[in-house]
């Protein structure tokens, strides 16, 4: 019998994060400056990040850059992280499909987002600062950058957004365990900026929450600013994801037909895909889908412009796949996916007609979700759900066709700290 | 630099269970009648178990019993799990101690008691038992045979005791996920037993829900009962534990001096330490050292004695440590260690001085998982907490004699499903 999950050594843990931005065939459009419109450069972003976070951010030149030690070394408190074999749910679907899942939610923090977080931290520390000031949606960012501080011992205060603050508890209970400050955002009706002031459902929006969190760094010389994705360095971390699957897909002797991830801001998306897409710029392989919330379709029903990153214009402009900044948020379950924009990158791989992206509705997910759950165990997060509902519809178009395809996705995160979703999700199937 | 991770392939997955009881060098009193006192035989226990569990649990003949591959195609969904060095931890306790733990908190079901709950519901499907009953303490029981029985296609219903159902909530979506019927115990007055009826402590105790699930599985041929702790077979079955620790200890070249579990029924320390005691037993080598809470002190402060099981005296009588069947247990967090009784197995153990046992209070053992968090990542169930404080205990004391040793220990399940216990802690060391 082949082995369910296949492991790697922790020797095999990448040396290098992969940066794509040299390797796409096409200019990516740059950051701008909100004040002057013009291309910004490093030091016009070393007041929310560490200089070297402002180079790799820009870095348009290396396609790897070394992983410090320091970093690698917390990695091996949980990676390389399995890639299993999803044969029960291949089952369960009556599939010809051979479906793969790489697995982050077995770091400490239940997500792929510990990958950046200690990263950051680490690059902070380096350059001398003492706090760092962040955003979080779901609340799983803001438990993996509180865990990373603490590893560096550097402060850590969290902007919630207000509707996760209130109603995933478990989130906060782990932020308050790593000794992070987590103030609901907004914070004041003041803190919201122009945009957003008075609307009654501004309680949904990460935007607000960067918003608050980059004018406290701004407003202090040793705080900096964090980001969870959307970034160019963020995705560049998170890179170890598909470097780590593409090795362990050679064990199997196996190559993705298809790989999908769930898009929010994209990084674990873009994390998985582009060591994938690497291969396929050189001779055209796989196809590579982002599965988005129907209710938050950036990629499927935004333009392609630029627009600030957040709500009051703190961060650089960029070009990407956006409903708006001023966009409010229905409140879906899956928080991290509340967010008005898109990666840089990922979506002009979109324009590109690179990567294809679908868009589901909630309670179509967290269906398939369940499916997933009692074949395999795992509970996913709400927002991983939705690369599961792509899996499953590719899945089915296999068995029509009669096809046998090699499909591989992110479960980026396990569903632990939101149970509350499924629950809601079955008292509203029970009627 | 060493791994952190020793890991094992899936052809690792031990292939047989090991049952002490022939290896004992004591004679282990057998379980009674509670209506004649004499000892039961297999057919004595089948209106409650399948055979097949029955003949397991009175089994003095077989060192090894096969694990079916039906059963161990389940554990391929984590098994083998991962054996850690606690490197981090050391530093920070400063000790020259090596530390290391088996981590059965990376199972589905978040605890090792998934080994047992599949085996048990796999007998159940064989012999056509079409539902399973049970009663659960901190509900990670119950979520683990709610998976089982789902993944065999058997219907569960859990007794939850009442203080969890109502302060743990994660633990009740879990089961409501995989479709088990979870009510609260008691679930009326009169099912409380003589000895409890009025009492309005009553709410803490799993004997109550034992005694209720117990009692229904007796009324209806079509449905059997399980325990997740305490009985012989369920012991059996978590030996997979200590075995693929063994192989693990083996390939790092390390024999532990020490090792260490928590006991709240005694199945996941008798899982982790029988295939060491078989060691000691030929050889002395390793001291072994259970950790109970003072709050339930049935090791060290309870009587060994012949006792029920239960409340209302359905199950057989068992020669054990106890604090007597109708003890009222105080709210403690860790809901699994809050049972009069322990395993007859550790108990003569214990009786016979093989192994040691601490106890400690929760405010010092909740703070003692903190620090191993904040070193390790990963977030300690409260159970398990007893067995870090240990763990701490003797690493200082290594320091203290400047003596390196090797520490094992069973972290048998995270705490994800009860942050609420780590919040209330929190509160309490703020205020």
């Amino acid at each position: 019998m082949p082995d369910k999950k296949i492991m790697l050594r922790e020797d095999d843990i990448p040396s290098d994060w992969y940066n794509i931005i040299p390797d796409l065939p096409f200019d990516l459009p740059p950051a701008t400056s909100p004040s002057t419109g013009y291309p910004i450069g490093p030091h016009d972003l070393t007041d929310l990040f560490p200089l070297e976070l402002a180079k790799q951010e820009l870095d348009k030149e290396r396609r790897t850059t070394r992983i410090p030690e320091q970093v690698r070394a917390i990695y091996r408190l949980w990676r390389p992280t399995p890639l299993f074999r999803a044969e029960r749910f291949e089952e369960a679907l009556d599939t010809p499909a051979r479906i793969y899942y790489k697995y982050e939610g077995i770091s400490p923090s239940g997500s792929h987002e510990l990958n950046t977080a200690v990263a950051q931290a680490f690059y902070c520390k380096q350059e001398g600062v003492e706090r760092i000031t962040t955003g979080t949606g779901a609340g799983e960012w803001g438990i993996a950058l509180a865990m990373a501080c603490k590893f560096f011992q550097i402060k850590c205060k969290v902007y919630m957004v207000r509707l996760s603050y209130e109603r995933k508890p478990y989130g906060r209970i782990m932020m308050d365990l790593w000794d992070a400050e987590v103030v609901p955002s907004p914070s004041s009706p003041s803190a919201t900026g122009k945009q957003a002031a008075g609307e009654a459902t501004v309680d949904t929006n990460l935007g607000v929450a960067i918003s608050e969190a980059a004018s406290e760094a701004l407003g202090d010389a040793d705080t900096k600013y964090a980001l969870g994705s959307v970034l160019n360095h963020v995705v560049l971390h998170q890179t170890v994801i598909g470097l780590e699957a593409r090795k362990q897909m050679d064990m199997v002797k196996q190559y993705p037909d298809i790989v999908i991830g769930c898009v929010g801001g994209g990084s674990n998306f873009a994390g998985l895909v582009f060591p994938f897409i690497s291969d396929s710029l050189k001779k055209k392989r796989s196809r590579f889908i982002a599965a988005e919330p129907a209710e938050v379709p950036s990629l499927t029903g935004g333009t392609y412009s630029y627009d600030y990153a957040d709500v009051t214009g703190v961060m650089p402009m960029l070009k990407m796949h956006t409903l708006g900044h001023d966009f409010i948020p229905p409140p879906i379950r899956a928080a991290a996916m509340r967010y008005h924009g898109m990666s840089p990158v990922v979506s002009a791989l979109y324009d590109n007609k690179v990567i294809e992206a679908v868009a589901y509705r909630q309670e179509d997910v967290l269906d398939a979700a369940i499916l997933f759950t009692h074949s395999e165990g795992i509970v996913p997060a709400p927002e991983s759900a939705y690369a599961i509902k792509a899996v499953v519809e590719e899945a089915l178009r296999c068995k029509s066709a009669g096809k046998s395809m090699v499909i591989l996705f992110a479960l980026n995160a396990h569903g632990y700290f939101d149970l509350e979703a499924y629950q809601e999700h079955l008292a509203q199937k029970k009627g």
